[in-house]
């Protein structure tokens, strides 16, 4: 009997308890019997993604529940980002996320997202950024390609860059766009500012009387005409979870930090038709993927975005739909996966506050259903319930060790 | 009024739950009064021996138990075994553990333990053994041990030895003993390999025509024709803990890998009579020997090997044995001494399986019965009733602290 396991993770579906749904969590009011069903099958307890009270970013904590110490690994979100966008980035590359924008001639941002340009136009405007050249002297080359509408990743391929430079996004409307400054007095950042500012400015210039622009302005839209860049990135330097556990795994994601940092796990990406990202993504096609997934792998991470994004929006009741879409893949995997041979744990990467809007550092709750597990007295899923569980409160970086363990895929210490 | 206290560690005590036990755990499944009383009278909670989720050997284990940072300090088995076997080795010396063992004529390994060869003849043949001389260019002695039936512990002695050397022993019938490799380039691993092979080579020509084996062989039983070792270990630098919390130690463990790891610690090892480190063990021997060595110490461990051995063979039935008898010894604890004055924790080194028949990565349960714990509501000492326990999930490295913070033993952090 081959012992297998999916991580079931739900981007910021825990939260705190909310006014509107009578000081309950979204998950508390949310009808998801087969999330239930699995804490009540399974041991229940608290992960702290990172730490108790600090609110991870799901690229950290997507690393961390991977088990990685995320602390020491992580270097910045812009070559997860780029990787898990298709991107091939070295492992000396600088990488970028990136916003086709609008500002105006002062350089103000009038709208960091250029009207959630199409992702058709943005793909023409890519293609001729793509076709700029650097200087020769430079020594450096660039790969750009945009992903979902007004998003897009860069990375910078050379030697000697460096990561320690500024971004060139405000975050803010109504703020210039920077200059992109180093971080620190080395060379490489130096070199790094200067070789990103310069590529910008040709950016720049492509965009000012690009032909999708000028069709923008003729139809009313904010026209693409800057590219904002942040979170300078390269790829953490870990082992792949093949190496550390001997498991083969795969990935059913759609948002491309996760599905970078899954990447950088050597796990297999899977592509799925109707995963988005978004709320409007095909739920079920996710589940059956990540029960497809399970037949040729040991190990299968099941992510979906729609929670947390409700949350950022600040709408409980957009996020108890969402909630209860995952409770209809937990009973699609409750029925096509054997408890008595596969392990099925969920959990969130973070909690995202539908009050606040933001990641917060609340710990989220975790179930693990499968044959060896000592099964706790929780009998429903969700914040309150889990923290009675078994398990206790954990780290994120345990979880993945407490799931190898069961796999029997940890390596013993001692004699 | 001095506080005292007794560490009782079951070693592989803990389990996960077993069909044939109808989802019970051994310990949930045996008839445990006593252990129950402890659990009711004290203060329990989930121990994490290494890290959640890495099942370890009773070495570090033990050495985490007693308050240090297995990571850091373990150096591996062989010397905590030799020590633990009464072998003295000192701190440059690398040591092993050994098995004698049956090869046919191309090395290949017939039988691991020489079919669990008697302690009379393997006391024979390492008498023998001992009057190999190494040549002296080599600039090296030797200590070898026979321990119980085919086990022994050889200790390497002279300058610049290196534990960075493989094993001989391929630890699988049917594949043929190894010449030692070194492990790294540097100059004491080769030394290490050249002299232990070299060693190794001379204790197979002192075997061969050995009377011991011919009369064995005339007898059908299979040869100790080859000496097979693992586990190069130097002796871990700590504290002893008469240092670290200024009391006075004692050890009753037969296991000579825990009694290593006491040594270790500065704690005075006990002789039992009647006590094995097997399911034959006299038991209540050993629970009096510790209320007697209590006598004229701060701390005492007790170690029983019993349900580990169990587990490691399947038995359930064996291990719930095991656990009662056990039990009793709690009972007789609980008789003699006074949880007014003494401080009695009960918890195991490790998860052990009875049905992967493996160390496991799971937690342990912990009860600390005596005068000022803040008692919690748990009823029964088992995995699943002690996880509700009030000292929560803590790490193998934080019980001594706790015990010893209880007897006043702990220095204060700050002003």
């Amino acid at each position: 009997l081959r012992l297998k396991a999916i991580l079931f993770i739900a981007d910021g579906m825990a939260d705190r308890p909310v006014k509107e749904l009578s000081w309950k969590t979204p998950l508390e009011a949310a009808r998801k019997p087969s999330l239930n069903q699995i804490a009540k099958a399974g041991i229940c307890g608290m992960v702290d993604p990172i730490a108790s009270g600090t609110p991870p970013g799901s690229d950290v904590a997507t690393l961390a529940l991977l088990g990685y110490d995320a602390l020491k690994v992580y270097s910045g979100r812009g070559a997860l980002e780029a990787l898990g966008s298709g991107v091939k980035v070295q492992p000396a590359d600088v990488a970028f996320r990136c916003n086709f924008a609008t500002v105006n001639q002062k350089s103000v941002v009038l709208d960091r997202r250029a009207g959630r340009i199409s992702n058709e136009d943005a793909t023409k405007l890519a293609r001729s950024l793509s076709k700029v050249k650097l200087r020769k002297s430079l020594n450096a080359d660039f790969l750009f390609k945009n992903t979902i509408q007004h998003r897009a990743v860069l990375a910078l391929h050379g030697p000697k860059l460096s990561t320690a430079v500024g971004d060139s996004d405000p975050e803010k409307v109504g703020e210039k766009a920077r200059q992109v400054k180093p971080l620190d007095s080395s060379f490489e950042g130096k070199r790094t500012a200067k070789i990103l500012n310069g590529l910008l400015h040709e950016f720049q210039k492509v965009l000012k009387n690009h032909p999708v622009n000028e069709e923008r302005l003729r139809h009313g839209s904010p026209p693409a005409n800057i590219v904002l860049c942040r979170g300078a990135g390269t790829i953490p330097n870990v082992k792949p979870l093949s190496q550390i556990y001997g498991v083969k795994s795969a990935c059913i994601a759609a948002a491309p930090l996760v599905r970078g940092v899954c990447k950088v796990a050597g796990m297999k990406l899977m592509d799925v038709k109707g995963a988005t990202g978004t709320p409007q993504t095909d739920y079920m096609a996710k589940a059956r993927a990540a029960v497809q997934a399970l037949k040729s792998c040991d190990f299968v991470l099941l992510h979906v975005k729609a929670a947390d994004v409700a949350s950022h929006d600040g709408k409980a009741k957009q996020k108890i739909d969402a909630i209860e879409n995952i409770d209809r893949m937990g009973g699609y995997l409750l029925d096509k996966v054997g408890l008595d041979s596969t392990y099925l744990a969920v959990t969130a990467d973070h909690t995202t506050s539908t009050v606040t809007g933001n990641h917060e550092g609340d710990p989220v709750p975790i179930a693990i259903a499968g044959p060896y597990v000592r099964r706790d007295d929780v009998e429903k899923y969700d914040e309150r319930s889990c923290a009675k569980g078994g398990l206790g409160r954990i780290r994120g970086l345990d979880l993945m060790p407490v799931l190898m363990n069961f796999l029997g895929k940890t390596k013993k210490f001692g004699a």
